[in-house]
């Protein structure tokens, strides 16, 4: 019997602590988190992408929440150094709001940091970069 | 060995306990769920997210799934008084679909309740409305 | 205290298996998982989405990742026997890249298999895939 107990005590010890490390890791951070996607060449978008920002910002709290919105594809333009929302883009990235630029998009339309934004940060491909942080507990938004 | 025995089944339950709520809370409702965006000015798009949730109702079973279209930005219109699909959207409602309108989107676009459909069902911020969802388990669509 | 260490046994070992059991499906395939769809009929998005889907291989390596292309509604024409990527829907096939397209569509269409790219896989309800993968744990992606 104390054998047993001694068994089941031991599994239950090393099972639970495998349980709570996924609860203490989904649990971790107290703030929501959502990642937006920018993959148009439409500067309607890129707006409607800025104000969703601002809005998740001022409903929640800035201080609550993490955003990142990754450009990629048609929607590359929006990084570039003449992006009609060139300021928007500063505003939001001085708000702690996360923007980044997909290398891979840039290497295919021959872009290099020269062309972008100055300050523009990079990841190396912008789809991968929203598979992980959908994978990491971020919602995904795309407008 | 008697009081690590009892330290060990302590820590155990309690850690147990934690990993159960979640296990219970996330296996609670047996429905599906799923949150459907609109924020296109395109009828074309309205349509085809009725018949997204029709068709999902269709294979599921009406009552095995919880359906939200979450109406916002440009797309708001499917929701005004005059909208081309106001009787698709009244046969939606009616089918237990329900459709939520951006309540900042017509603050931005000066657009009070009397300009809505009637019965029409209101959320602060569209954009949090489907992180909230997503993070409660809805699947995200976006027609 | 004989009594309550050996039900706190029992309760900690049920509920750790719960909780295990959860983990370890979470797990189990060390591979990452993505469903991307595709439901515009625009060919500058056809050929972004295979081109989204041969990059994630590209960076994540091909045998690291399971990718589905979800093709329905307005975005059918993409798997037609006439489409315009349709060598590069083969491609994709041939890299493992799952593409699956809907019947429900198909069905509004009429179109039938016979009208379809040839070793065309199908699905009954493509909203219904994009549901049931997000559940699975795949990211979602919509280009």
């Amino acid at each position: 019997m104390k054998i047993i107990n001694l068994v089941g005590v031991f599994l239950a010890v090393i099972m639970s602590f495998a349980a709570f490390n996924i609860w203490a890791s989904e649990a971790s951070s107290g703030k929501e988190k959502v990642v937006i996607q920018v993959s148009d060449a439409d500067a309607g978008k890129w707006n409607l992408t800025l104000n969703n920002a601002k809005n998740i910002q001022q409903m929640l709290g800035a201080d609550n929440v993490e955003i990142e919105i990754v450009v990629y594809g048609p929607g590359i333009a929006m990084l570039k150094a003449d992006s009609v929302v060139g300021n928007r883009v500063e505003e939001a990235k001085a708000a702690n709001i996360s923007i980044v630029a997909c290398q891979n998009t840039m290497k295919g339309m021959k872009l290099t940091e020269a062309d972008m934004l100055p300050n523009t940060s990079y990841v190396p491909a912008g789809v991968v970069e929203l598979m992980h942080k959908q994978k990491a507990g971020f919602a995904y938004i795309r407008p």
